[in-house]
């Protein structure tokens, strides 16, 4: 099942995509997802130390566009996990494509022990 | 020649190349690079309708961080034309994986024909 997009002002797949994805902070909570972190604390725990109220505007924006999805954590019934639908597994190709300009063009970038395995594997 | 990255926040190649193309708006100026838009008025004219004030500043940004090229146009002296540098062009790899990402996974997507050529080809 596709993700429908309302309101979008062009119908340029790369255009939709960003009015989807084009923003920093949503694209490194689903970097976070992509390698298995599910869980608020975890996304808060992230190098780039991103704030709270950004952290769950974002997650509510993946769960909203079909990106992600939200569930008890089976641990603590009382928390939930996060983990990525089908749509937003494919984006993987996204991150992996960002990760491999940044590893080619930018100066002092190196891979985080917590991504080796995930974004940067071919 | 790398581009080189101030200030940043983490070292890992997601988030720094998002440090600087994580923006809708410079992403789909990139995108109008990639297919050979060289004019502020051709990069006004593209379907999203970028605000001037908001052209200007990326344009400007990405000259800034060594991503393109501003140079003396040569039809008339007193314009300019814009165009990537090899960095900028490495980023045609992330276009093509958003557009790849948006026609497998979003709705109501369809390519302009301004830019069928380039970002939409394997």
């Amino acid at each position: 099942m596709k993700v429908n997009v309302q309101d979008q002002r062009s119908c340029c797949p790369v255009a939709t995509s960003l009015d989807i994805v084009g923003d920093k902070w949503t694209l490194l909570v689903i970097r976070d997802l992509l390698v298995g972190k599910q869980r608020f604390d975890e996304f808060l725990k992230s190098p780039e130390g991103i704030a709270t109220n950004i952290l769950s505007q974002r997650l509510r924006w993946l769960v909203e566009n079909g990106l992600a999805q939200r569930t008890p954590d089976p641990k603590d019934g009382r928390k939930v996990t996060y983990s990525l639908t089908e749509q937003g597994e494919g984006l993987k190709i996204v991150l992996k494509a960002m990760a491999d300009w940044g590893m080619n063009s930018l100066k002092n970038v190196q891979i985080h022990p917590d991504y080796a395995s995930s974004v940067s594997a071919k």
